[in-house]
């Protein structure tokens, strides 16, 4: 298939290459031009602006904030003016419930189809082809998409035929890592006031009721304190658990351990995290409790 | 081997059964007779006090809480006062902090071998000889004891030989099964505001990130809004968050989790559903958002 | 003064009223113009938009929130395009500090003096000229609105030449408001299940320690379980507090207490409450308890 | 009349000293001796025992927490067994309802009176006579103690004829002084990091809407950052809260504030600072905002 690619984060490049390795056509777009340039040995296409890489069947945008996507979508050189008759939009980024909802109703008003498909895993998850794709949007939509998601991921979630629905399942699913991380935080914090192998603990774990990956990712980076490189960053995390309590706001549901989340990512921000991964949060707990 | 075994609720009944028909001899005790006499099927020897249990090599005890516990081991009728000098006490009972270093202290005082043993699982799993034993105690004593932790459990976690280990990672194991718990009754809740299916949300979790027994389990609880017939109790649920909190006031260590599902099982109290399953959070997250 | 008065709310009707009775020459407007025409008797005029409202030395705007101040000050038929260089805008509305900010800095930029100046009391002190205003901007500007300030309140506290810090204070002392809520919310759940009376313990509480209007008129409503009709509605309530998070973020300062109380208040909508008064986390507190 | 006073902390001392200049005849009990021999000087009589302190129309006991009124009162050597058939005890300390309770029942199976008198003030405030008494028990052994109460407070409140309404009040009181130190610790670090002048804010606050002495205080020690010398310790902060907790738990109560008061004082203590007032609780919300 002919797809336009924008945005070529740590996520976006890794994927893009992929579409190109399977042989589809494939132009680029990323703000900072040398991420895209990467891609030339792959055979993508470079473009100049996004604008440039909506030529396509499917245009792919997965940028990092609702402010990113506005950008590109919206005004002046927005891809929504420039979208062919017959593509579709598939926007991979995590956004707010609030802008998908915007887009959903501004690509119904230009006449243009629109697939909201927010992913789970990370980048290599996605360069291995690995990612969970939980898409939403009109049947027809989705299933010409399916070359595209085949490639990305190991499994597709169709959710329904409200694109929304896919960017709720996306900030919920978030919403229950970022707990995973606060309860093993605190729980770690316990375990070594009583002197316990933090290791030992996360191996047993692990070994029983709790054998679900995002355990044992976060629990070796909380049990070994290493919080650097980050694998997700603390701000993006922050991100995604207001992403959380927005939705929540929205519709009047509260999310009591998502606040309490947010206010310890915030400590981890005032105490100038902001580089580490967002499971510093494991940090915070072993401070609290006196350890640190 | 000879074994005395004090307690038979739902998961003691069907432990000491798995003991009689791996033929161990068992002597077992419990406070309603009727449930001893129920193993006398099982070849299992009634005893008419805890006293009467206590001629063995080894003694299980699995009460239902710090009290039981307390009065079925000091004082006068007491256990400890009972035991042959080549007994070990194997406490398999989820107790206090507190309560496990004063048995470690007793039985050291009274020059008799202890091992603190809880258990992971239910009683369906207990039946099948499927549970998880974290033991803890002197390395001795636990070897002495693996023929029967073999028979109850289909794996054996050997923590150290200081016996409240064992209790303290059961505890804190306990508070990660309500915070999943919690979590998902606040997802589970928002979702449906946005009315996603809960059992097609449930299916893409486990499939994906959260495929642990334990989203599985308390996942289909709550996406059904099925609290009854209860698995664990309120009660049962709300008193381990306790002895998570109390493990934390005992060494300095905040558990900001904890406190909030303590809060909310509070609130359940409050509501009257002390004979639904701990689960029913779900239900009291439903309610705060306006669902029931 | 040759004053505009933007904004003709409850609040903002009796203090243009007070402006008028004090001998000042005040032109207002409000966007449901009844409200402004009923102040013709008191000798105002009425303007048709806001920039009819702008030939004045001293423009004040008192509106609900960001929206409507951004949608009166900015763009065309915005009043800052409007005001005379000798004017002086001086903003009393509860407002973001991020609005604040910006406010800041665009009537610096079209070099117009600007003035925050919030203000503490409900529509009854408002109506006796008893606010408590707090003012913040360049002194020589917040020198010339005096003779207002004199009139509107009972006492002015000029807080320092940058305008955001009077919204911060404006911000920090609802949310400590919401505070007291929250907290007598839950003493009086309390005392309620040991069957305490409520106006009894009140009566103890503000003849003590607890001695401030606050405590007296909030605890009277709980105490009473008298939620409507509303003094200030559940829903500016939470905004308030929203904006208390707001202000949190923009400097990373966790605000826990607001970030509880903002759960709560979210319980409330979700329950239907949004005519009643804010003070209905006392019945969210009781319910809580089983009280209800 | 004819006191004996058992328990001479920093309150209890001048408190009896307040009873010796009065003209009462007090016979004085203290563990560490030397504190009651400091009030020969005032004419009291030193007791060797609590039990020598029980010939006496009245008896006072003001003692630190639940176990040391325990060891008191019951048992060998305590003064419940040596009560003259027309004595009344008076209990001023804040005890736990659990114990309140179990107080009020043992008096009354012994045939003695018993009435709960808890105190609101700090030392300089039991120096002048000024507390604020909070009394519960039948009404004519309150009567009786009228003399002691008008010696020892400015006012007090009687609140009815069960005992431990007097401690569920006493104890919510302190859930509620805890709440304004929190939020206002909270508060004051929003403010701090928009370089507002803490004193000045808190001289505009207690001005306005937050003049009650107990914003005062601690707001003044909070503006400070001044933690010592500790009017109160932190420790015995955390005590109070958990007697509110605990009251709660006892009714299937939720105080989500005092739980989340509590993890934060919890925090301090495992910081170190338990020499410290509890309004450290401002140095923690410091702490979390990056102040420190």
């Amino acid at each position: 298939m002919d797809v336009g690619f924008i945005g070529l984060g740590a996520m976006g490049q890794v994927m893009a290459r992929n579409l190109c390795k399977a042989g589809h056509n494939v132009t680029v777009y990323n703000r900072t031009r040398s991420r895209a340039e990467a891609l030339l040995v792959d055979g993508a296409v470079v473009a100049d602006t996004p604008v440039e890489a909506c030529d396509n069947e499917v245009i792919v945008s997965l940028l990092s904030d609702d402010k990113a996507v506005e950008a590109v979508v919206f005004g002046e050189g927005g891809i929504l003016a420039a979208l062919r008759p017959d593509a579709i939009h598939v926007c991979m980024s995590t956004i707010s419930v609030a802008l998908a909802e915007r887009l959903t109703d501004a690509h119904a008003q230009a006449d243009r189809a629109y697939v909201s498909a927010p992913v789970f895993g990370r980048p290599d998850a996605a360069a291995a082809g690995k990612l969970f794709i939980v898409a939403a949007g009109d049947e027809t939509s989705i299933i010409r998409c399916e070359p595209i998601f085949a490639v990305l991921g190991q499994q597709t979630f169709v959710v329904g035929h409200k694109p929304v629905s896919a960017n709720v399942i996306k900030i919920s699913g978030n919403f229950l890592i970022a707990s995973v991380i606060e309860s093993l935080s605190e729980a770690f914090a316990l375990v070594r006031k009583y002197e316990i192998d933090p290791q030992a603990y996360l191996d047993l774990l692990t070994s029983t009721l709790f054998s679900a990956p995002v355990y044992k990712n976060y629990g070796g980076l909380i049990a070994r304190q290493a919080f650097e490189p980050a694998g997700f960053k603390l701000p993006l995390g922050l991100k995604d658990v207001r992403l959380a309590l927005a939705a929540g706001d929205a519709t009047d549901t509260p999310l009591p351990i998502a606040s309490l989340v947010r206010d310890h990512l915030v400590v981890a921000m005032a105490k100038g995290y902001e580089e580490l991964d967002w499971s510093v949060l494991g940090r915070i707990a072993a401070q609290n409790a006196g350890l640190e």
